[in-house]
């Protein structure tokens, strides 16, 4: 089989699509001293991955037009010229967008296939995960009691922000796009209430209506119209973990809305950006912890899978679709 | 001499004018027991009772229409029902806009007339002074060599954060109105640059000229276009401390703008609101340190004073055309 791979074609305006990809046959290079050779089994395609198709500067860098995309993935070690590193080894790491792909060994982590589904490293114990324990708990720094709001509920991040808060004894409410989704987030992870942003005829006031007593906390995946009707339902020293903007990723304009600060100041409201990566010190607090709670029962993990390589592009657009609930997974 | 209240005659739209402010005569009746009768001598007007004209829920209830206004004033005991106050003690508190008035003794605070001039409880030792010591060392954490950018800065609250700024090894670049204040604020105070945005072309360019390392934190009095174009030059990590928003508090529609979380997102910002009290239990400290420096010369202060009661309305209304360089204080 020939080596393939995904380059970014051009910069999308607005959504990606066809134009965007372009699959190419690749010749992989012999491995150098430190490099090995990896065969991706799963690749993780993620929401934070159009902003890098943008030539803007942001957490990480851009993509580069004619290179290989690139994301979170797991896969198998072929060949090493790097030590600790053996073929048959299960590892992860940012692999480009490719059926093999040559990467220097210190990009990679070895991991433990008896531990959890190789998948998992993608999600609830990968960068999904550590993102919704962080932000929650570090940020949002929820109290037993507390009402814990969520956009994009039923996302990778969303669906695991939603039940820690629930272990952390608070009333929980998502918000999302579908009475599918709405009805599997109260069913099957223990939402209290979840709006369907899609339907609701009135946003501002059906969140009120699942929050009796106010927002404390409001993990935001989402941003834009969604979040301003948030807002409105903020409580007196609230905290917003500012965690995604999806609704905003593919806007070719520069969105305006209505300025939030009025209501930040006059209720003491803190905002808080952040990245997983600035926990990095942190992470095996949070694996660890994380996967305790999986053991225990507590935090139920789901995925969508779409199966093949050459459902790269398709998955990567399904996110801004809402065609995924939990983690969007590719496997190859 | 009759007794003079005034009071909100009607809720304004937009900016406050002369059918927003009615003056009477009125008649104080006797004290009862835990009551003060109280001379005010100075009062401070300030932006945020701008807000209190609205009928809207914040951090202190609206004012009532047909009542007086009220605001933090120094004012001489006359006559005294309560346990701890005489004729003659020097009083600060928050007291309605009359020539006198009756209060509550617990309501009052008794001051030192030896350690400062009196209206300096309502400036440098009262609440902006504290709103700048909590809001830039609590919230915006500068660190030596960081930039520090007020706007408002030739404001009551802003002329003393950039002092402090400067105190902790800081670059300090204010925001002013005028091409006097820019001059005052670089030769009297000790700002490293000062731009006008009234008369920038750019100012976006202008706040990245004036600082060429980025801003680190953004101290806010104004929000609206000002604020779009600081935000625009945040670092990595930046702190804005969210402490006043004057440009928006005469809005008559809710005010639009950039949508501003995507750029708090990508650069992991932290922006808090905030109101002085929530720093009440650290009042002692602030206190403290702001009369240290000012004793030891690195705090320097200044007031604009209009003379007599009358004046009130005509002060208030100042604040929102910048005719005040540092507190604006009425003294009767």
């Amino acid at each position: 089989m020939n080596n393939q791979q995904i380059v970014l074609a051009s910069r999308p305006k607005g959504m990606p699509d066809t134009a965007t990809f372009q699959f190419e046959d690749v010749q992989l290079s012999p491995l150098k001293p430190g490099e090995v050779l990896v065969e991706p089994t799963y690749f993780s395609v993620d929401p934070y991955m159009r902003g890098r198709m943008n030539d803007a500067k942001s957490y990480v860098p851009p993509f580069v037009v004619g290179e290989p995309l690139a994301g979170g993935a797991v896969g198998n070690v072929i060949e090493s010229q790097a030590e600790g590193f053996a073929p048959g080894d299960l590892v992860t790491g940012t692999l480009p967008w490719a059926t093999q792909a040559v990467v220097p060994g210190n990009s990679l982590k070895k991991l433990d296939p008896s531990l959890a589904p190789a998948s998992y490293y993608l999600g609830i114990l990968g960068m999904p995960g550590l993102t919704a324990y962080f932000g929650l708990l570090d940020i949002g720094k929820p109290k037993a009691g507390e009402t814990v709001v969520v956009s994009g509920s039923a996302g990778a991040v969303g669906i695991i922000v939603g039940q820690i808060a629930k272990i952390q004894g608070c009333r929980v409410v998502g918000i999302a796009g579908s009475d599918d989704k709405v009805t599997l987030l109260q069913n099957e992870f223990g939402f209290d209430a979840v709006v369907n942003y899609k339907t609701a005829p009135d946003l501002t006031k059906a969140i009120a209506e699942a929050c009796p007593d106010g927002v404390d906390v409001y993990f935001d995946n989402v941003g834009g119209e969604v979040s301003d009707a948030v807002i409105r339902n903020l409580n007196f020293h609230a905290r917003i973990p500012l965690c995604g903007q999806i609704a905003l990723y593919n806007t070719t304009e520069i969105p305006t809305g209505p300025r939030i600060q009025p209501m930040l100041l006059t209720r003491s409201v803190l905002m808080q950006g952040f990245i997983v990566s600035n926990y990095q010190n942190r992470f095996g607090e949070g694996v660890r912890q994380l996967a305790a709670w999986v053991t225990e029962g507590k935090l139920k993990y789901t995925e969508t899978t779409l199966n093949g390589f050459d459902k790269l592009p398709e998955a990567m657009l399904g996110l801004f679709t809402g065609q995924n609930t939990g983690k969007m997974i590719v496997e190859v």
